[in-house]
């Protein structure tokens, strides 16, 4: 039994689990970006007590300036560092899964601006090593996710015609990831697809 | 060309990447365990810089509290958590890899308690799911590591007679690491040996 709006703690930032409707238009885009960070987290939690593979999302990078060790060691000065890899890394059937999740506002491309130069370095290098490397964008004003295989994104980073990936390409190779209750983005389905005969 | 000593950035704690000889007693337990962690990561540069695999180091999660916005996000109020997972995961020939490393000062024996219930349930878990799961452990004042397959570990966590590893038991169903220039600790050769036919 999964209990979805209880039970489960969000330990890394427990400030921003905020439970709101996703469909509200009123949204900071840092919000956005946070409902589908908090649904992966909560298939992520749904696939790990089903047994069907094991995804952790790293924690966000803070580069410790002070402490203050009177208090029982209180970080006092410290800064948040970009990710230099990706968000998600994990497990399946033994190989090696890693991706990168983003949410954008627009709705007829997903700009690539939202990606770092960093997190392509990484994603090929893990293509490079046999893993299983894509992105999860949620296009959010249209209510649609899409998991884009790595290669594909790379190969329009380095070489596109343009800085943004339109939104018609990205349903031409990208494959839709369904919504639900549980679990929330059922990402694994379509990796069993994708390269579940790689 | 890999250069240890400069050019090789520790972005997530630059305050704590001193060059300090690892043969010194007078270290704290803290210094000893960040020379391992510094080894492990010199060893997995130099295994990313020549293709051999792909390892990352999660950053330390830390629990921000508050953040002062008229400086620039600077974070004034934040503790650290405890790693609910592992320290390092990656990839090697398409391969899921996962570990955690420990320093002891003891002599005779790799003491449980270095160890939280979430890491084992974790590696346990990295096990189910047909990933390469591990413990790189350290006994500083012998300078030796060595690689224990987490499996033996659980087990001996889970059903061992006493609450700390005796050190010949280590020897008996571990493997030494081998430490070098360059890679400072090469694990993936013992990797290859264990994990290479199964």
């Amino acid at each position: 039994m999964i209990r979805y709006s209880n039970g489960l703690k969000f330990t890394k930032k427990p400030n921003n689990s905020q439970e709101k409707p996703i469909k509200s238009t009123s949204f900071s885009h840092g919000n956005r970006g946070m409902n589908l960070e908090q649904d992966i987290n909560l298939s992520n939690e749904y696939y790990k007590q089903q047994g069907l593979c094991l995804v952790t999302k790293r924690p966000t990078p803070i580069n410790v300036v002070q402490v203050d060790y009177s208090k029982g060691a209180i970080i006092t000065n410290a800064y948040f560092e970009k990710q230099s890899t990706t968000d998600y890394n994990g497990v399946w059937k033994g190989r090696y899964l890693d991706f990168e999740a983003k949410s954008t506002n627009k709705t007829t491309s997903f700009p690539l601006a939202n990606i770092s130069h960093h997190q392509i370095e990484h994603l090929k290098n893990v293509t490079k090593h046999k893993g299983i490397a894509f992105f999860i964008i949620e296009f959010a004003k249209l209510e649609k996710v899409y998991l884009l295989d790595a290669n594909y994104v790379v190969d329009f980073y380095e070489n596109g015609p343009r800085k943004s990936i339109p939104y018609k390409e990205v349903i031409n190779h990208g494959y839709e990831i369904k919504k639900g209750y549980i679990p929330r983005l059922n990402y694994l389905d379509v990796i069993e697809k994708i390269y579940g005969n790689s």
